[in-house]
């Protein structure tokens, strides 16, 4: 193993690992009930505003920009803790939110399950 | 907004949406304690050879191949239920883990939590 590799592994710097087009995946989390409420990209400027701000910003991908979650709907998320992985390319974001997490009016984006060939809708979209 | 839009999000046809790259975005959730275990990427083949065997199955970006998780370690995970976002472009699977998720030996792979400009090694890890 490179010494690369094993101080993004086990050190204690911060070393975001972007991938080819700029971007870390980040999951958020629910802080207090662990549901997984969505899943967005981040590239630096995004992580910076949200460290900088408390509140979560991503990349958009197809408007190719920065956004903050929740800035016409009101549904932001206070990010209370970020967690970083093994290789440092994906984050969590344990967040409160304060509203619907999905900008469908669901409490998080994974409101489907796979049964058989189909989705069925669970949760608070059932 | 568009019929293919609103039919991947409000319908119960499953129909993933793989970036340019060919993948799905997979976050792998403990199915009884809602802990987030590890993050990884799916194509096609890696999502067929999951609802196929039961067993989460990736597509490795650095190494260009299907992956099946545990396949040298023994650490497999035996995924429970498979839930899709509202644009089908990110799964959750919810797993029974055989044993560590992540490569380190680590529960999982987010061991570590940002604390000011460092990262402090939180769990299992700790």
């Amino acid at each position: 193993m490179s010494n690369e590799v094993k101080d993004r592994e086990t050190g204690n710097a911060f070393l975001p690992k972007f991938d080819a087009a700029g971007l870390l995946t980040a999951v958020v989390q629910h802080v207090d009930t662990g549901e997984i409420l969505m899943l967005a990209f981040m590239d630096q400027e995004a992580l910076d505003a949200t460290r900088k701000t408390g509140i979560a910003h991503f990349h958009s991908r197809s408007r190719g920009k920065l956004w903050m979650k929740g800035e016409s709907s009101g549904n932001t998320l206070n990010v209370i803790e970020i967690r970083v992985d093994c290789d440092q390319d994906a984050l969590i974001l344990k967040a409160q939110p304060a509203g619907p997490a999905c900008h469908t009016g669901a409490r998080s984006c994974f409101y489907r399950k796979l049964t058989g060939n189909r989705l069925e809708t669970v949760g608070d979209k059932a």
